[in-house]
């Protein structure tokens, strides 16, 4: 588990409120993070205690006094643009959101704060508390007329017939695609809809039509990713993920283990990762390895070494993972000797 | 098989016509199931024989008309009310629909009010007469502009594009996605075009980005669903379906026997299920149970007991099967002895 | 390898141009394959030599020279009753294009002109120069409004923020979803964010939620498709892919050879093809023949005949591949006597 930085990011967002005045989601166009702490301290009239999380919703008056009050930090110059791109438009729920990246996020503008933080690659997986949030974020419609609450579902579609107009839902979820918040640089997302706001990205990453990222996961460098990154995986630089393979998720597989593959990997279409895989590592396309299945070990040449469960190999480099076409076996190749091997697996243990 | 019950539903619709006024869809803001006897009466006149599936497309006097029929029956007052609604707005095309849920449904309304029904959870998959609907539904591209017919997609195309506008096609098929016309209570739906009108998604289920529901198929309880559930096939409350798992179905599977899967089940990723299953099954994830395969019956004990055809275990709760990693061979694991074991595979026969 | 013909096409085309100029898509409302060569010869004087790949751009001015030099030609006429259409629009992204189908494409309108005559059937798979296409186009983030420019995509989500819309992102890709430009006739594509422009999709074909074609790649006649057709990989007619299965890419595979299916073959649920078949091959549901897998042959009367790698059975007909559920081994029943069938090996070699 990475231990969370104490390191605050800041954001002005532009948001949907129900009617109720309950936040339903927050895009930030921009994000800002570790300011300087002359900044913190300018802003604590505005949000109080600036060591703990804050959200602000700004009307008018709001945000005319947060321009003034940043208005003398060179480092805000483009936050005070921001912000005055947005006065005096129609937009009415706008947040001013401070978190912290080791704190548990309160509320829905702090939440998708959270999640752009780690789409912009501000930050990583698993670099930011996002403790909680499942319970937080509301279940929405997300439309072509924009996000819409679900108990008001049945009126928008209602009323939008009778203007001859059509309402169609894209999802009902609590994560937005992130595309609709933030791309960043260098990524190609053949079907936007099955990347969740909170994936990251990285530079030289494309996600093909049955590629899909979760939250809180997501690719550390170049990838090409046709099958599906569950929520809390991480895959390393070069790793190729074939189309509809699955890495299990500690949501679905009721495995504590978080899943993570290492640099160029290779995981075959249509198989299947049940351990972490370390560099190297090659899963040969239509085999599902769940982490209970004992597995014999060949050696460089082939030789058979001995037996072991899935998960004793997990985080090791250098493995080709196969199913033996003649005898149905899972075999696990190496390039290392016996001995190696001996000493990798012992130190594992 | 389900034997359909003489029940009456009747909706009042708004959808859309092509130039020759011929039905392409139609949307039913609101559902009435098993209107009193009188009101059916009342309704006669209008309709015609109300025994009988009825529709009647609606203009401004007819609508009027049925208003004042309906009027004094307490039992009306929302559907008079969603009337009220429609009167005098530019939607043409409305229409009154009664469907008997052990008839065949003789038009587009009546197709789509049965689908409606199914999602809007009035009745369960396989408790209405849905025969013949694939040769009268209409293929669509469904657009950001509503649902648009074939011989005039070109036209709207380049209209659109000489008005700088752009036609998003969604989908090109039989059925829309059920989220423009209906989404149940208590459920998420991350990808909208995945789940086709008709399905049916019991309170507290999750179908994810890979997750997938055609018609008259569902789940009747709370499950996570991240694999396809085919046309015809219920999922019992409390099972969960892995990513991209398979479950056959009869138009693919060449099979008359409809998959069903009972209640706390577990699909693995990429697993296929060809049988139907009892309750608190399990399937490896990766496994692929078709109806024809051998496999090896162990006991609670783990000691081999027989073999079976897959087939022969269709329905019997309380089996795990995996594919032995060593050996290649399917096993089905059961927490019965031999002698409990015999007595069930005899009951099936 | 397909030889490529000598044969041009012709099509004027409205589209999108960045703020420098530069094209980043176009649509083709038609096509025109194999114009007259006194048509060619008329165009010349705008075109520059016509027995070369060239894109116009079309101002008022050229466009109405263009019609004026076209108008002679009773060939020519529905091409100026297009010029006439575009005419005095807003669109003034406007291309003459004419490509040679065996000449690499130049630019982005000659490009989306080859791609568009694919999806269109008047050129199958691979009949088609498109050397050097991906580092042509443009990856752009297709949206409700149309394309962006993804340097500019930032900008306009802010913009419809502060407007009170919503810029949804549908993809960011280098390929658009085929249906927003192209539907040909007897299709349906369940979800249209699956099928990139530059497929091909024969007469009959259903591309289910779960099946995906990529360009230069399809059926050629009537096929369910349930699972994925990489690019480069063609169809036969009559042959079924069930969901989620897998044909290897030349781009994923790190293999150079192309995968095809012959006629009236079953690819099974969650299964993976990674040789050329024959016709009325079948693979049994979650079975993943890679070309390096040893397999048991067996003939008609299910005796074991031999063994042999995948790579060896290519393009054969007639063949059943499965893995013995008991033994776990891959087995390939074929319907011939192991003479025939060392005549067919040998032939292969």
């Amino acid at each position: 588990m990475t231990q969370f930085q104490s390191i605050p990011s800041l954001g002005l967002g532009l948001g949907t409120k129900n009617r109720a005045g309950a936040w339903l989601e927050v895009f930030y166009p921009q994000l800002w993070t570790a300011p300087p702490q002359e900044v913190l301290q300018a802003l604590a009239p505005l949000l109080g205690e600036t060591g703990k999380n804050q959200t602000l919703s700004l009307d008018e008056t709001k945000l005319a006094n947060l321009k003034e009050v940043l208005r003398p930090f060179e480092w805000a110059a483009e936050f005070c643009e921001l912000a005055q791109r947005v006065q005096g438009t129609g937009v009415e729920a706008r947040a001013l959101t401070l978190v912290w990246h080791d704190q548990e996020p309160l509320d829905v503008p702090q939440i998708y704060l959270n999640l752009h933080l780690l789409s912009s690659r501000a930050v990583k997986p698993h670099q930011i508390n996002l403790s909680g949030i499942f319970g937080k974020l509301v279940n929405l419609a997300w439309t072509n007329q924009g996000p819409v609450e679900l108990t008001e579902l049945d009126q928008a579609r209602l009323t939008a017939r009778l203007k001859g107009e059509v309402l169609v839902v894209r999802s009902v979820d609590k994560f937005p695609p992130m595309a609709d918040y933030v791309v960043p640089k260098g990524v190609r997302i053949a079907d936007a809809s099955r990347v969740r706001l909170g994936a990251y990205l990285g530079e030289g990453t494309t996600v093909m039509h049955e590629g899909f990222v979760n939250f809180n996961a997501g690719t550390l460098g170049q990838s090409m990713v046709e099958g599906r990154i569950s929520a809390g995986v991480v895959v390393g630089n070069g790793s190729d993920l074939g189309g509809g393979c699955s890495t299990m998720g500690t949501l679905s597989g009721g495995n504590s283990v978080v899943i993570s593959v290492g640099e160029k990997c290779l995981i075959g279409a249509n198989a299947g990762v049940g351990i972490p895989l370390g560099d190297r590592c090659t899963l040969e396309a239509g085999l599902y390895l769940t982490a209970g299945s004992k597995v014999n070990l060949l050696d460089g040449q082939g030789n058979l070494q001995g037996q072991v469960k899935a998960r004793d190999l997990s985080g090791k480099s250098d493995l080709l993972f196969r199913r033996n076409s003649l005898t149905g076996a899972l075999e696990c190749l190496t390039n290392k000797t016996v001995i190696e091997l001996n000493l990798a697996l012992h130190k594992n243990n």
